[in-house]
């Protein structure tokens, strides 16, 4: 059997995390209490989709849905999805268009909707997984349509650490909240993160590395790919 | 009149520096001094060239020569240029096919010769001349010829500064030897890097980080390009 036959039990316990932790994330992004997305990354984000003029966008990994609001607000048709009902829960009664779809029902073909770009937003959090969900999204695609990533950038996650790719566990500390459950992450390289869209059908239009005003040094990294 | 017209004073200072240093940085490489080149970065510029299997590669600011000589020792078929004559008279010394040709002559189509590959190995320092160099090469290759540049990895250099695009000055501290001149660098960021080859008719198809064995961080960053 294949490693990709037998994933790690690290896949699953992120969505056991995340479905632990909801109520507690969901608390905490509205209320602001992430202080470099407040500062820097939510409007990073924003402007990186803003910038392709999308006619609909689909937030994968939408969690609460403040992306999907924020959107809207700018004249976007967006839908946000996430594997977590109490997450599309929460996002639904604050309105706009969200659906429990985990990235299986994307990888096997079950969910069809085509938009003209895909965002996550911090949201590509396993292996295998997202290895298999980056391969299936441009299914989801027009030719020349956008998928958007934005996460951790890694140089600036690894000064501690060697760098080089391997599962994470994410303790919360600094989150000023109590969150029920460590939530495990794959640590990418940015030329694992490369390798993977440009092994995948994705062209890498443009990065961005979006400066934290209090460190000078990046608060994140965006990846903005299009269909090859 | 636009900053093209009128490039910064440091672009002309970068020639006039490495003709100064020219002999002090032939004997430190020949000798091996730079700690980061013997035990990381030699090496993988050579696998980054030998992995696409070229037929023809220019070695493009090739410096003494060792690279040249490096890829000629497996077998393929290499030339180096250099726009200090300094440096070409060293490298024809040794042995290999070398050329006083500046970005100039390539710009401006007065070098026509057409290879496999062409390889920048630290070599691109400036800026409206490297922006306008990068723009060229396509013309030198083939459809799907590939363009390898090696240079210092963004987020490694600018620990200790604010992460942005600007001109820097090597001062030669920690090589070793007396260099007479000071020499000066324009600093790209991963994403203006990424920016410079997507807006001039390259795709992006591989990014390298070799580690530094001692520190468990990038050594360099490789940018393996395609010509669209």
């Amino acid at each position: 059997m294949s490693s990709t036959d037998n994933p790690s039990p690290h896949e699953a316990s992120i969505l056991h995390s995340w479905e632990q932790n909801a109520d507690a994330w969901a608390h905490t992004v509205r209320d602001g209490h992430i202080e470099s997305r407040r500062l820097v990354t939510d409007r990073a984000i924003i402007e990186a989709v803003l910038d392709g003029h999308p006619g609909s966008v689909m937030d994968l990994g939408c969690g609460e849905g403040w992306l999907v609001r924020a959107l809207a607000d700018h004249g976007i048709k967006a839908l946000g999805v996430d594997a977590i009902p109490e997450l599309i829960a929460r996002a639904s009664e604050a309105g706009g268009e969200f659906h429990v779809t985990s990235y299986d029902d994307i990888i096997t073909g079950r969910w069809q909707r085509r938009v003209d770009t895909v965002v996550c937003n911090f949201a590509l959090l396993g292996k295998d997984s997202v290895d298999k969900l980056v391969a299936a999204l441009p299914s989801l695609l027009a030719r020349g349509g956008r998928l958007i990533v934005q996460t951790v950038h890694p140089l600036v996650a690894s000064r501690e650490q060697v760098y080089e790719d391997g599962w994470r566990q994410e303790s919360w500390s600094g989150f000023g909240r109590a969150f029920p459950a460590p939530a495990p992450w794959y640590f990418r390289t940015l030329a694992s993160w490369i390798a993977l869209f440009a092994n995948s059908g994705w062209h890498v239009r443009e990065m961005r590395e979006p400066l934290h005003p209090a460190t000078g040094q990046p608060a994140s990294v965006i990846f903005v790919l299009q269909r090859r």
